[in-house]
């Protein structure tokens, strides 16, 4: 929806394919049609992913088969953890120490805790799980790596952007605050930066975008170990924790999603305060919230329990004003 | 397309119909479906027109004799300047000396020089004929209004807004700038304003708002005589003048004519800074825009002589980084 809604200054029209059903849903409608995979091939200049992994059906390989569909490569490796880590490794790009599922007694031997993680399919916290000395021992199991424990002193993230002419643009590092294992909060630009981190994360991106010959936005995921900076996740898409670039940035990650598929220029971005994000989880939608502080982004979605509603933007001129202004929202929290 | 843009947010989805085909472009998508009239009329909460008139056909008068279809007291008086006059005179707003057009000889002899407009239907300029002193005489015509004409210092517009609740909010007064009849550039918020100007413009507003039982934005056009204030023109809906709303303002007009229409709170909007836009009439896009400074819309249409193609919207935070923002684009005209 939001890259719909991004198109439109662009002229560029976004339709929305369910992978699952074929269900297409044109623009930001909820109206349904139907177009079979010709036309629906012939009829856009570019398929991009929103999400991290995709149904093994024929819709699904027509489309991604198509040189239309950039993203071909990236979906090879990085939804998969032990490619993209081999991947990370292969371009000596700094991540936390890990081994296949199946060396999980040697993992424990070298590093006491640890944390195991589906290969496929974990988000939002779930399919990880940690292991401390003395738990007792799973079987190994090769759908999984096992990572060593990081003391981080908090997790960033990096947006970066490579276009299909191979331009390329960088977000300022944002801080992500978690809570059960779902973001909640994003403060951007990220404070009290060591200051080589930007620079640094940005040569890892610049290194991963150029390896997949990828267009679009990536997101990649960072623990800052105050000196070090190591990767935890890359996310080959529009994400989360760059929802603040909507207000708080001169072209939002939407946009500049769009502009990279499309080959238009990328135009470095700016932030244009002191921002933040926080997602609205599990929350009923609240109409005197419009009287709020802050620009309300709401996806009208059933409710579910800890599921992401919407989410709040705040853009203030110094951190005072910001801290005021989601002070306003505290009240609200999933009941 | 803004309309459908800016109900992303909102979780408010907008599909757009054309009253002369029926044709529904769902969202801002360019694809096309046909629903029946009673699946329309149920389908939606609300039907709102973003054009001065409408074509008289089955459809049209089905939707609009719909509850949901607010604007209907509306379109009885303001497309027709005699009626739209008449309600001005009603409510003792002030407006330019005006006559029905049978009574062209007395208005020529009363005021010299004199402009004939059509009743209906005149937009951008057109329908519009100036007449001066000494000018042949045409045959009086009753479908126009003549109207003395006026030295004005310029033209400003006031954009307003009305919910379904009762609620108002009110935007800045910005300054016009006309080429060849078409606006050319909105200054927001107007500067060296006489300060009164403002709640007078407001108040003006509120009583064509209430009069109407209007829901949504309205835009009333007004002659800026230093001392007085006179209105041209209203047109009930999203307005050209506002969409510098987009980037310059805390709520834009199209999220704000939503609000409205749908029964949201309205909150006051705020100017973010100095703000200016630029309509980009008649010429061809070139991507290379996108690297300079300023935010570019375009409407993906075809392009003709003098249409509206799109338009750039600029944000500064004083006079001068405006005037250099602007002064960038200053070799971008008509070809």
């Amino acid at each position: 929806m939001m890259l719909a809604e991004a198109g439109v200054r662009l002229g560029v029209i976004v339709d929305r394919l369910s992978p699952e059903t074929g269900e297409l849903f044109p623009g930001t409608s909820d109206l349904v049609m139907h177009l079979d995979t010709d036309t629906l091939l012939s009829r856009y200049d570019a398929i991009t992913v929103e999400r991290d992994t995709m149904p093994d059906n024929a819709l699904v390989n027509s489309l991604m088969a198509s040189p239309k569909a950039a993203i071909e490569r990236t979906m090879a490796v990085l939804p998969d953890r032990l490619t993209q880590k081999q991947l990370l490794d292969e371009l000596g790009i700094a991540t936390s120490p890990w081994l296949p599922g199946t060396a999980l007694a040697q993992a424990r031997e070298q590093w006491g805790n640890v944390v195991i993680k589906a290969r496929r399919g974990g988000y939002d916290g779930r399919g990880t799980h940690f292991l401390r000395t003395g738990d007792a021992q799973p079987d190994a199991d090769e759908n999984t790596i096992v990572e060593a424990t990081i003391n981080f002193r908090r997790e960033l993230s990096l947006l970066a952007a490579r276009s299909s002419h191979g331009d390329m643009a960088f977000y300022p590092l944002v801080e992500n605050v978690h809570r059960d294992g779902i973001l909640n909060v994003t403060r951007a630009p990220a404070q009290q930066l060591a200051p080589q981190h930007q620079a640094r994360a940005e040569n890892m991106a610049r290194a991963l975008l150029e390896k997949l010959d990828y267009h679009g936005i990536m997101a990649i995921e960072l623990f800052d170990c105050s000196d070090e900076l190591l990767v935890n996740e890359i996310s080959p898409r529009v994400h989360n924790s760059g929802h603040w670039t909507q207000e708080g940035a001169t072209i939002s990650q939407f946009e500049m999603h769009l502009r990279a598929l499309t080959g238009l220029p990328l135009k470095p971005p700016e932030a244009k305060g002191f921002a933040a994000m926080r997602n609205l989880l599990g929350v009923a939608y609240d109409t005197g919230w419009l009287h709020r502080p802050g620009y309300v982004h709401w996806y009208a979605k059933e409710v579910r329990p800890g599921r992401k509603m919407g989410h709040v933007n705040f853009i203030a001129p110094d951190a005072d004003t910001l801290a005021r202004q989601m002070a306003a929202w505290r009240d609200v929290t999933e009941t």
